[in-house]
């Protein structure tokens, strides 16, 4: 008998009926023998409702009472998906975060796991009932307060039960069928990835893909999760995220693939610190003076310096909306540092090829750069890891870019993808 | 130093204007120098839309899970208070049922109190801050869930933190100023009572007045509760809910009115088994039969029997939504119990006139009689307590006849008094 968790996200509880399907759902996974724990978002749109609420109410919510005030939307959800399998007949039980036992550290708003203590939940399971989690919530012991996780917390709720039951497998139920090469709203003839391994997830969810949250992969890395990405709308096998490939004795992993996907990233602006003074130290300077303002910090490019001027460019990218603060710390410390000016730009886009055997393949970043450049796309700046490359276009031929890019390593579907409405998450 | 628990009723915070309105007023208490705890119910209809919700999942939705569903409402408006009241610079903390100690049986829906242990709401109001509790919930230590308290929760959530704080006073705010002499709405020239003794009240909600639960009104009077019913539109004065009037040396009590209210209901039907055999145990046999389906029943009469006949005809009054499943349980014991036949009526209406001083003060009833004969009204059941008289006639001539009483017995004011919209809760 299999253990499964299940997590079921806002748009597939959207309404009663909704409720009702996904109910259903959990009921044939129950009766084909699995034991089931299921993590469950709240009503669509329900969260932003709640923190639209609180904001009629003051621009300035205090943090422990809006975690009390979001974490009803997870209750609600939570209740009614369990009457509506109660009602077919099968026992189910719902569990706030703390009678889940998701114990967190005191951070309202983006509370860290510290320790998972699922005894209720085994009790339940024990009794042969399934155990209805609300997500996104956890408690902290030492104010006895409830906390919510931050974004992608109904994911990491799930990743983290699993891990701490053992779970055969974290199902994660989303409204596209899977993982894409890329995004099939941009790239059409994009298809459904079958397996990629949690460290290309990484990659492709921070170069920008949507569908899986940063955090609960890296959870479900670290504690040997296996996940499933599929559909809530059919019963399509989706994308499985592994550790890694399987090996051959010697040690050669077997059909990994050399691109797994592409990814583009509209949201990022680039900074650009010109004319500093190329002297040990000057960068290490600028970037404390940027991460005391603790914006997040994506690709970083140095150019050479100018041996006629003694003087370097610095650039970085950035989500666009800590540009503001970040410019406002470098201003003040211009003479200090010593720089002639600052640039802003939020016209980039930014491309990100990912692949697990680019790590024994020569040739990758010429292959990429030729395709971009066959097809008149400019590339501002490149950034690298073991397997993945990004480089920064103009925001206006990110799209196009992906296309030609996702041709050019063979990522073409002869079909054209079916898009479902909905955010991919 | 006072220490005044507070309690908002659903229209009082049914948007984010009003939240902030009535954090405004918890403010202005405890800047007047008294320690606040506040009970709030949930905002506007919200327990009805989530019971809405259950309804459209499930006809019969799980208890527990229903519980659970209905208790985020005051979780949602205690937050969002403690919030507002926190953005006016004053220290305020929400806090659920559980959290304030609020200890029930298991009984989902309609749990019973049986212990009140606010220390995280002591500790707060040591630390000199404002506690906010969600009302009409509780928490069962045996299961560990969460629990509701059924109707008039919030009130009694109110009363018995006040008797386990030991405070000073109780406020129950709601949209009219206090508790009146008869729906204004039905009686124009109806006032606000000063003050009502607790065993008045009783008998005033029971007799179909709406401004307080019953329940609520009676654990005050077991706790020596101290009742102030007011308006939360303004600061005027309501009406004080006391133990007893004031008695002198002697022990004559001290303006105490003979009548102090006037309260109608047009919900109940009435029954009637007609030709009972007039033999011993025959009421009791049919009214073993009523109590087995739960049904609540009220008044009793029963007619002296016709001697030629042998026969007897008992008469009862309930509420309308319980007659049919009385009807059904009657019928099958028919030729058991032996009567002829069962009458059903729904068109009655039930008047009671309620006042301490008449348990001192002889012909009340006769007055009572003769204003009604004049008016042309015709009373059909009577019951009485010993403050209490209670009559039944036709449901169209009910409102007339109210009206007819309040003046008879002096009750009218000069004025016609000012109706606010609202359920008078």
């Amino acid at each position: 008998m299999s253990l499964i968790v299940q997590k079921y996200g806002g748009s597939s509880v959207s309404d009663a009926e909704s409720i009702k399907r996904v109910a259903k759902r959990i009921v044939e996974t129950r009766k084909a023998g699995n034991d089931v724990v299921v993590a469950v978002s709240a009503m669509g749109d329900t969260t932003d409702e709640l923190l639209d609420l609180a904001h009629e109410v003051t621009p300035i919510p205090d943090p422990r009472e809006l975690d009390m005030l979001l974490t009803t939307g997870e209750r609600i959800s939570m209740a009614l998906l369990a009457m509506a399998i109660k009602s077919m007949g099968v026992e189910a039980r719902s569990y706030t975060g703390s009678q889940a036992g998701m114990i967190t550290d005191a951070r309202h708003g983006s509370a860290r796991i510290v320790d998972v203590t699922p005894v209720r939940l085994r009790e339940a399971l024990d009794e042969g009932a399934i155990a209805i989690v609300a997500g996104f919530q956890g408690f902290n012991r030492d104010s006895k307060d409830i906390t919510t996780l931050g974004r992608g917390g109904s994911d990491t709720t799930a990743v983290a039960l699993a891990a701490a039951l053992g779970a055969d497998v974290c199902e994660i139920y989303t409204d596209v069928d899977g993982v894409f090469t890329a995004d099939p709203r941009v790239v059409p003839r994009a298809h459904k990835i079958e397996r990629i391994t949690s460290e290309e997830m990484l990659e492709l969810a921070a170069a920008g893909a949507k569908v899986l949250y940063i955090r609960a992969v890296e959870y479900a890395r670290r504690h040997g999760v296996l996940l499933h990405v599929r559909s809530s709308f059919n019963n399509n096998e989706g994308t499985w995220v592994t550790a890694d490939y399987p090996r051959t004795e010697e040690g050669t992993a077997m059909e990994e693939p050399i691109i797994t996907g592409v990814a583009g990233d509209l949201n990022e602006a680039k900074i650009t610190v010109v004319g500093v003074p190329d002297v040990p130290g000057k960068a290490a300077d600028i970037f404390a003076i940027v991460a005391k303002t603790g914006a997040n910090i994506d690709m970083i490019v140095q150019n050479v310096s100018a041996a006629a001027t003694g003087r370097t460019d610095i650039s970085f990218t950035l989500p666009k909306g800590e540009g503001e603060k970040v410019l406002t710390a470098l201003r003040t410390t211009q003479a200090e540092v010593g720089f002639a000016s600052l640039q802003y730009d939020d016209q980039i886009g930014k491309l990100a090829v990912v692949g697990a055997g680019m790590r024994t393949s020569a040739g990758v970043s010429a292959q990429l750069f030729r395709a971009l450049s066959d097809a008149g796309i400019n590339i501002e700046m490149i950034s690298t890891s073991e397997i993945r490359i990004s480089v920064v276009t103009r925001a206006d031929t990110l799209h196009e870019a992906m296309r030609v890019v996702h041709s050019a390593f063979g990522l073409d579907s002869d079909e054209v993808a079916v898009v479902h409405a909905g955010t991919g998450r």
